[in-house]
């Protein structure tokens, strides 16, 4: 089975790897200004709710910045028979959270360019996504449009937290820059801190796994904006994916939406067809963290509602406590060419089609797809 | 089959209807002071979006104050079979959006008299709800304990607008009250305007099409706050009903959530059960709208994933344009007797057990029963 993996994290011990990726002010800023944590942490506006320990795996605890790779291709590309890994950064989502759009779209703009120059040369089964800060929609389209043309930048990712949903016209430079590059618009769980000042419904919660459970919030909002608002008519091209927020949920919603758009659709004449027609042509969704009742029956017919043949992405989330692995993953047996690379492939048309070579590797990850068995 | 509808909307034509049961200050208040809309509107902060024509069924117009009740018994307590009715009020929910908590305090109080007084007599099938306006729960928990003991009323009920997730301990006082007189305590979709300032996950949508699809995040955000906050602990023979919030997204964000408890719990070692242990404890929810997609198989799953022949209640939100009518309600034949009727007996315990008259008036209810066919 050919696999890509469309959510792994490559992280530092110290944001410090950005200095030589930071000019003059944005430099002196990073090393004299304030931050929130200790020396090495990227400045962010944090959440209010603390993770009561680590989010790194146990195993996964690089001691260099130059073991980040080494501990990833080992411990995850090469043991889970990857054929296409998809970064997403880390510290970087979170500088959606900081008032100044300036500092955040220089911070994102170091970190992409140390991704382009210390990892995606390192491996050719990695590939990169353009982090934005989107609280500058301009500032972010010229990032976009900077990078955009970078044959191995594969989407424009940004986190869920946000001050608007996303489907708000202030949001739509950003869009346009991505249909003009050619580029799914990915939004990943994070950034809930700072200005994003309200990314539950009726106030913060208290707790990390209250928080966890319910930053399936944001995502909600944004999907529904982004049809409602006719981003997919005004973009018809351009894809939405949803990363890191799970899957469930979303069947539920459309069967809500769609009742109502039915009922409702004079107000929102620019909404063409029904909200699951848009979802089917215009969103794919990441599959950690999948959710894994014990009616596994239950699961796959709210997924078939979904057509997760045609919509549901692999996704490990390496390196984080609740990664999924990829025997972990139950789903039916004929989804799972599609589901761990078939949609991918679709979604990301700059990732290399399996040649004779990934297909020789692919067929021989024996470990990986004996735990695939369902 | 015995049918309990759990949300009915008793409503007036003009909150004039209150000012018998206003005094001094308030009648004064109500009759001189500011209000959002035309007069006859109760005073409460108004949402930011906008129903682009009217709530209520086209065929539901009472010309008079004394139309309401005729128009009820008419066409939904008679035409359908209905043995028992479970008022909610339509207007006074919004009471929770007022910056004033007296104010908020003294309009539900007298909406609760008018109730008592007005409706409640008129009609042996109907039982009432205690609205509170929860910004300040030691009033709101006053008013429970000045009603809480009258025979008719069987639930104490709040909207699911709020300035903050109700687990939270400043809610405590309100389901010590609750508790005491032995009331289920029960959110019901409204209250989203005023001081209520973050109905949504990422700040408010544009379009009451894409508000209503996403209503479902306050109820979300306090069942899990409800949770994890241990009122379940503090108060284990309380039940909490969440009414007009749909359904079908219940199951899913357990399945989240239980993940997350287990991996999680060191956090929180006053939650002792797993999540959906206390959704069946003490949990129920009504049943409207019930989402209804293509799948209906899908739909049984999930439902069947959350025991909802056990935690499910009907509700037909009777007179509004998206009501559920009984015949529509397309649920499994096992768990209709359940649904309709004999979870609602379990959750109110001073609703009347079927007695041989009403018994016989529910078997006689052809015209429903053959509608209710699958």
């Amino acid at each position: 089975m050919f696999i890509v993996d469309c959510d792994v994290h490559n992280n530092w011990n110290s944001a410090d790897v950005l200095l030589p990726y930071l000019k003059g002010w944005w430099r002196d800023f990073y090393l004299r200004g304030e931050r929130t944590g200790p020396p090495g942490s990227l400045p962010h506006g944090h959440r209010a709710w603390f993770h009561p320990e680590d989010f790194k795996r146990q195993d996964v605890q690089p001691q260099s910045e130059a073991e980040h790779y080494a501990v990833m291709k080992e411990k995850h590309l090469d043991a889970n028979g990857v054929d296409i890994a998809i970064l997403t950064g880390d510290e970087p989502l979170e500088c959606s959270t900081l008032g100044n759009p300036h500092l955040a779209c220089a911070l994102t703009a170091a970190y992409n360019d140390w991704q382009i120059a210390e990892w995606l040369p390192k491996d050719e089964r990695l590939y990169g996504s353009i982090i934005i800060a989107p609280q500058d929609p301009q500032l972010a389209a010229k990032e976009i449009r900077r990078l955009g043309s970078h044959p191995k930048m594969v989407q424009v990712m940004s986190s869920h937290g946000s001050t608007m949903p996303y489907g708000d016209p202030f949001y739509h430079p950003i869009y346009e820059a991505c249909a003009e590059e050619g580029l799914p618009f990915a939004v990943h769980l994070g950034g809930n801190g700072g200005i994003n000042t309200a990314p539950f419904a009726n106030g913060s919660p208290r707790y990390f796994c209250e928080a966890h459970t319910l930053l399936t919030q944001p995502a909600q909002t944004h999907l529904v904006s982004m049809v409602m608002n006719g981003v997919f008519e005004k973009f018809p091209q351009m894809k939405f994916v949803i990363v890191e927020c799970g899957v469930a949920w979303i069947p539920p919603l459309l069967w809500r939406w769609d009742t109502n758009w039915k009922a409702l659709r004079k107000e929102t004449p620019w909404v063409k067809k029904a909200p699951s027609e848009y979802f089917l042509s215009n969103v794919r969704v990441s599959s950690q963290p999948l959710e894994a009742p014990e009616e596994r029956d239950a699961l796959w017919a709210v997924l078939a509602s979904m057509n997760a043949k045609e919509t549901l992405m692999f996704a490990s989330d390496y390196p984080h406590w609740d990664q999924d692995e990829i025997g972990a993953v139950r789903l039916p047996e004929e989804w799972r060419e599609n589901v761990f690379g078939g949609n991918a492939l679709e979604t990301y048309p700059r990732l290399p089609r399996p040649s004779a070579k990934t297909k020789a590797r692919a067929n021989g990850n024996g470990a990986a797809q004996q735990n695939a068995a369902v």
